[in-house]
């Protein structure tokens, strides 16, 4: 069995990933914010790429709430932006969520055609990895990335999840790669990513409490399943 | 002053190059060679794409030699395949010579807007960073890749010469990262980059030598550079 870290979406172009499992990479901060929201007995979430595709969304299901961000600030009229201390068990059990942001939710959707796609975190590195490694099949690392752009964070969290799958699963050359920055970065992580581009953007506009808690590991046993256009607990 | 990794020649597209530095890394091998051969007295390098459009350019220079593989093997009735060892300054004194390789050559032709093209290599990586540093611009690493996918060999290039960017240019999230992986795979990486996809092949192909040379920083100090269709010595 094979590990490939795909460093950004348009990477899957070229890849069948029908037979393969994904686990889609969003650190900062939709997944991470997933992840929690499922955590806290969130029912459902339902990631959609626009904010028109969420409106149309919202007239077919009922109660639902939104979140979502564009540059990293809550969208206007929205229940929750994309902090994930948002998402707090108050707030969000047993309640459905659409979700739209920049960059992790049109990840998701870039995995529809996989065998099975899970929402992965540093909060919940080592059970999203677990679960996957249960099926024995190859399995590709999406990293959302930034605006089409390389992000640091996630292919940084990617080698914390080639790291666990080192026992079962080949390297590919990017998963060789991301692993050797994880290697590198682990002992310094606030400092490393705190100095990449949504780092210093989450910092100027006061989230530092996100930062810190989006790069905890192993916080949570939960792995949010996207399957049919919708996040359940697997 | 900024420094940017393109971890594939593709992400330039993105990218307004025309007042940027670029530096082509193809580690295995095409850019080592021809920073060997430069350095060893060849007079003009003239990198193709294509097979044809070497024949075509072929009947308009003269004298002139043939240099190119596809698939890591010679291409029949050349002079030269793509190893750096075959590069002697006997071979190549005074010689132009037209090469073609399977990924080197459309890398450096993909930065013909570039205000500048250096060629870089482990073997003169700290010589082009000097080079590159004197004209005060930003700098775009290019890693040639491997058939369109990424390859750990040119990532881990370029963060070595990020590395010698340090005190002088602000780096972007891929940067970083090649940074990093460089920092943890440089006290071992003829191991690492022996588990990467070139390095298997090259391997499997018994061109062990090959790949030794191919790893050694700071061999030379030459800088060649790619202007109007040839590489000559800056």
């Amino acid at each position: 069995m094979k590990v490939d870290v795909a460093l950004l979406p348009i990477n899957l172009e070229q890849v069948d990933i029908t037979d393969k499992i994904c686990i889609i990479l969003d650190v900062f901060r939709a997944t991470t914010s997933i992840v929690t929201a499922m955590s806290n007995g969130c029912k459902n979430i339902f990631p959609v790429s626009s904010l028109d595709i969420a409106k149309a969304l919202g007239k077919q299901i009922s109660p639902v709430l939104f979140a979502g961000e564009r540059q990293s600030v809550k969208i206007a009229g929205f229940d929750f932006g994309n902090s994930p201390l948002e998402f707090t068990p108050e707030a969000v059990r047993d309640k459905s969520i659409i979700m739209t942001t920049s960059n992790g939710t049109i990840a998701i959707e870039a995995t529809k055609t996989a065998k099975t796609s899970l929402i992965g975190s540093f909060i919940n590195a080592k059970a999203v990895c677990q679960q996957a490694v249960s099926w024995r099949k190859d399995i590709i690392i999406v990293c959302a990335g930034t605006d089409r752009q390389f992000s640091l964070e996630d292919a940084v969290c990617a080698g914390a999840l080639v790291d666990n799958l080192s026992d079962t699963h080949m390297r590919s050359d990017s998963a060789i790669a991301a692993y050797l920055m994880y290697k590198s970065a682990s002992e310094n992580l606030k400092e490393f990513v705190s100095q990449s581009k949504n780092g210093k953007r989450l910092l100027e506009l006061g989230y530092l409490d996100d930062l810190n808690y989006c790069l905890q590991k192993d916080l949570c046993d939960v792995v949010p399943v996207y399957r049919a256009g919708k996040i359940s607990i697997f």
